[in-house]
């Protein structure tokens, strides 16, 4: 697959680090935690890559003021594969930003978009699965997604409903659904008909620009006349300009939901959006009593079924039940585990309770690197 | 009752600091802590004698590396006022230790042993008790203790089984129980014939000096060998020399569950040990959805009956229901408010598994003083 037409991956990594608190933080959002090892979601992620897509024709795409950490955790990355992203915009534009890069530098070639920030239990099944999507659309001129069979009743995934198969194991698309609730998940989750909606997609190039003229017409359009500008001294300044007037969209709502020329390709492998701390719970080793304990100068007693998390913080969790502590330098979140991913009406009054003392502007480097290198 | 019998209050403030870990600690123990309102537990203590002891009758016992911050929340206590333990040995050698200070310079007095780190809900009331018992025993030769009418079956506390009276609403005691189980604390807060052991205490001084003689007769070997030497240069010697050979016992135990000269007062205040964070949700006011939520920075959310404390750090809490969720400097603590009381066993495994970081030593003065003095 190498040469001119060798697949490309987009990496996003525009997250705003609101799941993981107080781990991860807008200075030290998810994809630079190391949470299931030594090496962060994000390095996993290129590494997932390895036989398939070589690090040169990886980009990521991130705010600015991450571009530091990214070569920090990625340090054979070259440094114009990143792709920076003037202002938070959604993935849309992450991946439309993107495929101007790789029009100008690699042309109409498959593209993997990608999280940074998801957990895969099978990197060689993920490779195959990839491989075969890469290869398809080469013929197939739509975009492609991969439906997770689902193995709980998760309220915290979209869903794809699945139709008949149309080439090789790939699947026309019924329709996109919403994180549903718990009732609809349980159907969902049971009717053998439904995967979860991995956000990982696999297009060729020019056929998602050309999904997007269709979907997100003034997106395009703001997008077509940057094109010209990619690599002159007024890109930054104009690149400013087009974010700045952007309406901010998912990739899924955005163009996904929007497209008929769709197939997923079910698959196989463990899947986790990491999307709250009870994903820690599912992917971890946890002690007889079911506790997971992370961190020096945390303990439990008499507790089952609990995360606890600690960056250093003496933590004492007594007697309690599926919960998670999580402590570190940005404050100490308590929660039942399986409400672990509602905290963002929390965040929102703590923002509000601590506004005067609230961060603003662009983190110091040294906070960036020393939450994402050491 | 001025002159040269007027009472004189001896208040026990050598506590360890455990049991509102992580708020209190070894430098910062409880009594220091400001729980209820803008003076510490030691200064409610002090402030509860006003009008029946003078501040310069009102000796402090306690550890010599909290002299300074008692001379710090207690500014008008004469600086002899405070008799300090050269090691912990228990509430008995306190008390013995103070009773030689009142034979030498006050003579044979009515005391009040109090304890420094309790919380009484009815002030008028507790005077009136307490002068009733330093009255009567001066005809009474014999301990006097207070029970306290049981509100809830607490397994925290000591019951007193009362006698038929004896005097003037002082009873006999028939025997003293030990913490029960929930069963027993049950039966007992519902008989009607058992009371809270408050572990307050009245009697003339050479009368507990008596009884010391009968029941801890090393003991008060020990301490009268010492008696001749106070004031001495060799004092301070000779007193860590006693300490150190002396077996730490409690009064509770050493002596009044001993002797056979008991009396209980049957008192209506509303009174508690505060032996744990559940205390706090006793005796504060909850907003409405029975949360107490104390210190700048923490916020809860969807959350019902917890008690969270924060000293400056972020703390959010989501979804809990009846947790205690306390932050300091020194650590973190989370466990069902009513397991509240249970932390010992955790301390125990945190010391073991920090005990490189662990504090040795005397603190700096610094800490116990923003501990205390803030």
């Amino acid at each position: 697959m190498r040469g001119r037409r060798a697949a490309v991956a987009v990496i996003l990594a525009g997250g705003e680090g609101r799941r993981f608190w107080p781990v991860s933080t807008p200075e030290v959002p998810k994809q630079f935690l190391r949470l299931f090892g030594n090496r962060s979601l994000l390095q996993e992620t290129v590494e997932r890559l390895k036989g398939l897509i070589p690090e040169d024709r990886i980009l990521v795409a991130t705010s600015e003021n991450h571009a530091a950490t990214i070569l920090c955790h990625l340090p054979a990355l070259p440094a114009e594969n990143i792709i920076t992203e003037p202002m938070p915009r959604n993935t849309a534009a992450g991946a439309a930003l993107s495929a101007l890069h790789i029009r100008r530098r690699f042309g109409d070639v498959p593209v993997a978009v990608l999280p940074s920030d998801h957990w895969i239990g099978d990197p060689a099944g993920f490779r195959t699965a990839l491989g075969r999507a890469l290869s398809h659309c080469r013929t197939f001129a739509g975009l492609i997604t991969f439906g997770v069979r689902p193995t709980r009743p998760e309220t915290g995934y979209g869903y794809i409903e699945v139709g008949p198969e149309a080439e090789n194991g790939f699947h026309r698309v019924v329709r996109f659904i919403e994180k549903p609730g718990p009732e609809e998940a349980r159907m969902l989750s049971a009717s053998g008909a439904h995967l979860w909606n991995t956000g990982m997609f696999v297009w060729r190039n020019e056929v998602f620009l050309s999904e997007l003229r269709t979907h997100q017409p003034a997106m395009a359009r703001a997008f077509s006349a940057l094109f010209p500008q990619l690599g002159s001294e007024e890109y930054p300044r104009r690149l400013r300009d087009t974010f700045q007037r952007l309406e901010p969209v998912s990739l899924d709502h955005g163009v996904m939901e929007r497209s008929r020329n769709l197939r997923v390709l079910p698959v196989d492998f463990e899947w986790d959006d990491v999307g709250s701390w009870a994903a820690l719970a599912r992917h971890l080793e946890p002690d007889r009593d079911g506790n997971i304990v992370l961190g020096e100068g945390a303990v439990v007693v008499g507790c089952r079924n609990c995360v606890v998390y600690s960056q250093g913080q003496t933590v004492g969790v007594v007697a309690a039940r599926d919960l998670v502590v999580a402590a570190a330098k940005s404050g100490i979140l308590v929660a039942p585990l399986e409400r672990s991913g509602d905290i963002k009406g929390m965040l929102d009054a703590l923002g509000a309770a601590r506004r005067p003392q609230r961060k603003q502007g662009p983190p110091s480097p040294t906070g960036a690197a020393s939450g994402g290198c050491r």
